[in-house]
């Protein structure tokens, strides 16, 4: 069973709590990181934190959750401005790359931990897949609007385009030469950006 | 380090090792099978099966490794005939997922001993990696030199296909519940699909 926050915080609290917690994240790791460490740096009681969380994976879940949040709606942003879609989809991918990078950093992973840490992400995956499909989904129906790409089904190929990303990155982060190597994200970034060119191609207008 | 083959095996001999060895694996699967199986079936002593190979591990290699080199066989007879690309490339994703499923019967695995087995397959993997690139190189070029689709860098989109096949297949893979279904294959082919229309797509001549 999963472990869920136990009783629901004010949110200027739980705003202060993930905070704190995502700067000890960010420089400990998830692993070396503490609830007693948590409430000493907020000055609190263990026990007062315990009373709203069950465990220091639910702060730090709760912590990439703020981050995935701040992603999105980074993204809508983007998606508002007069950029053409190889343009949008490539700033996408930048985005995304970065704030993929910003997850592992703040839990201080490596190719070991990374794999430990695996069921604590896939949670957080799913409900980050829907949001990216239908950010994607978006983007293409903007440009077919605007008449830059062929009619397609969007939500079928926004959820295929998500699921390639996905599964590259997948197959990069289980070769642990690239985790000693430091070049993740240099690989993760060019497989991005062949994929986006074939699949930009296979829709654009004839 | 790995273990090998330690001593050398005339032709013949390694062929009937190998056929008994696989349909014990077959049918009892890696886990279950041990050498004294394999000696027992051979009708042979199990020192002198320990003669020609320090483990199992390495006897189940080799059946794998010839697998292998059956379905590359095959491909390039496919590639021998006078079919269109896209008639190519969907024979050969069929084959691909038939020939990994039977890698995995071999095995009988199951999503956890998929996971225990992992270092086994992967080492075969890289090899696999490079005959299936050159495989889908001379397609291209076959499919170049007949006018069929655009001029493009050959070894870079093979190799990319190649790539992307393999993550895909391995996301698919660490989704426990589409074994539990029994629908690994099922899922696997529709993704094959979409992105081979996609590929192609990209490549046709406009």
């Amino acid at each position: 069973m999963e472990k869920e926050e136990k009783t629901a915080i004010p949110p200027e609290k739980l705003s202060k709590i993930l905070d704190i917690a995502q700067k000890r994240f960010a420089r400990f790791g998830l692993t070396k990181t503490t609830m007693s460490d948590i409430a000493d740096d907020l000055g609190v009681s263990k026990a007062s934190l315990y009373y709203y969380f069950p465990d220091k994976e639910c702060i730090f879940k709760k912590v990439m959750a703020r981050e995935q949040g701040d992603f999105c709606l980074q993204m809508k942003k983007i998606l508002e401005s007069d950029k053409k879609i190889d343009a949008v989809l490539t700033t996408y991918i930048e985005h995304r790359i970065q704030y993929l990078k910003a997850l592992i950093n703040l839990g201080q992973l490596n190719h070991e931990a990374f794999h430990a840490t695996k069921p604590l992400y896939s949670a957080l995956g799913k409900e980050f897949f829907e949001r990216e499909k239908n950010l994607i989904a978006e983007i293409l129906q903007k440009a077919i609007t605007r008449n830059e790409i062929q009619k397609i089904n969007v939500d079928e190929y926004a959820g295929f385009f998500v699921h390639v990303l996905r599964s590259l990155r997948l197959y990069t982060l289980n070769i642990k030469e690239l985790w000693e190597q430091g070049v993740i994200d240099k690989q993760v970034k060019k497989e991005y950006m062949f994929f986006t060119k074939i699949f930009l191609k296979s829709i654009e207008k004839v």
